[in-house]
């Protein structure tokens, strides 16, 4: 937990269809949102390729620094899938076949008529200690370590068990949000909006320009905090300020659309 | 260069309304696939918050470690767009007024009768020595100081800066994709694709499963290296592979839809 009282977590997506452009990423936003929803920020995201060294890194950096922190990807039955190999390397724990998982993946594989096979139970492989994440999905599931949530990364499939997680997390309290819109620029608010921001110290105060075809443009203000009060005084001066500049502000509850 | 011969690059996304979950980042896909037209590899992206500590911590260890960082971001008029400051501080460099860059924001706010204010003219702060890259949308450049290239959040403006600086870009050969799909799930094919990886050491083969409404599922096999006659060669290998566990292959010249 950081001096301000959050609590904190990084996101690690692993794969390299992410770095090629090939897929777009559909978690992250999703990650955001339902941890937000528990108290919990996220702080950071890396985005890195399926290299072990660098899994290894990433996982050792981000652990010592937050207080939780999600993997996406590199769980599957491939041999590009070695994401469990690397947290256990990187917890220098050894690598086990999972008995529980195995069970549960070889119940699928006798549902679904298909063979089990070696690479199906190398699913079934944690870390030693690691404490399982079900997939109702795809049965093969992903997996918790200390204070790692290694999960899928197929959306999907990783929604699922993150819905098995949120629940026992301990955060602090939610961050809310409102959002003012208007056709005033940006450029014509900045220094009434800086004078706000000094107003409201602890509010998280973010300026989004859209542009939109047909010559369209305007700004978003989006304000951050815990405090549902506070949020509503500071919305309404915005909205005060749009107005002093010919605008008209739309309000929203929530930022989160 | 890596000793592999690549050119690798990384993206730094600055933005708290990422992290929110408020914004779906759409530009790390796009930035890949331009990048890899010029031969450039994206190696790694980080997604970070407006706080000045991490902004230059990530944007020091990334240029030290990648031929090229790209960011976005923190470039606008308002006070939480702190960028230009934060990569001035990076290099050491004071921050200064860049004449020409006033010069463009001028010209463009006369053009659309607005005023010209102080915070319109922060947009015109770059670090000492900075080159300008240039924006036909909203005229507030983006800027390059050594190896690092500095560009707007917003997908639109950040694509025409983009296109002002690729053509500069040194890049090694363009990486060339192929993926073939089909119904065979990736558990069944996953021995004998380790098999023909091991076959084709040098081309990065990648598995992705997918799962669709009513229960369709299977596999596609992305296939990338920088010679199109391996990769048609290891692309009939893997349709092969396919067909003899019953799939129906289909292929795709580019991995990039």
């Amino acid at each position: 937990m950081g001096g301000d009282g959050k609590v904190r977590a990084a996101l690690i997506i692993i794969g390299n269809e992410i770095l090629s452009g090939r897929t777009q990423d559909a978690n992250l936003a999703f990650i955001a949102k339902e941890l937000n929803g528990v108290g919990v920020t996220l702080a950071e995201v890396r985005v890195i390729p399926d290299v072990e060294a660098e899994i290894i890194e990433t996982l050792n950096t981000l652990r010592a620094r937050y207080t939780y922190v999600f993997t996406t990807g590199g769980i599957g039955p491939t041999h590009d899938d070695i994401t469990a190999e690397c947290v256990a390397k990187a917890f220098g724990k050894p690598l086990i076949r999972n008995a529980e998982a195995a069970a549960l993946i070889e119940a699928r594989a006798k549902e679904m008529g298909r063979e089990i096979n070696e690479a199906r139970l190398r699913m079934a492989n944690t870390p030693e200690g690691a404490t399982l994440i079900k997939n109702s999905i795809s049965a093969a599931p992903g997996f918790q370590i200390e204070n790692v949530y290694v999960m899928a990364g197929v959306p999907v499939v990783m929604q699922v068990m993150l819905a098995e997680v949120t629940p026992f997390l301990t955060g602090g309290s939610p961050t809310l949000s409102r959002a003012v819109t208007s056709r005033v620029s940006e450029g014509i608010m900045a220094d009434g909006l800086s004078a706000l921001q000094d107003q409201y110290p602890d509010i998280d105060m973010g300026s989004y320009p859209f542009y939109k075809p047909g010559g369209i443009f305007g700004t978003t203000i989006v304000m951050r905090h815990t405090d549902a009060d506070q949020l509503d005084k500071a919305a309404e001066d915005v909205a005060a300020l749009m107005r002093s500049q010919g605008g008209e502000p739309e309000f929203r509850d929530t930022a989160d659309d």
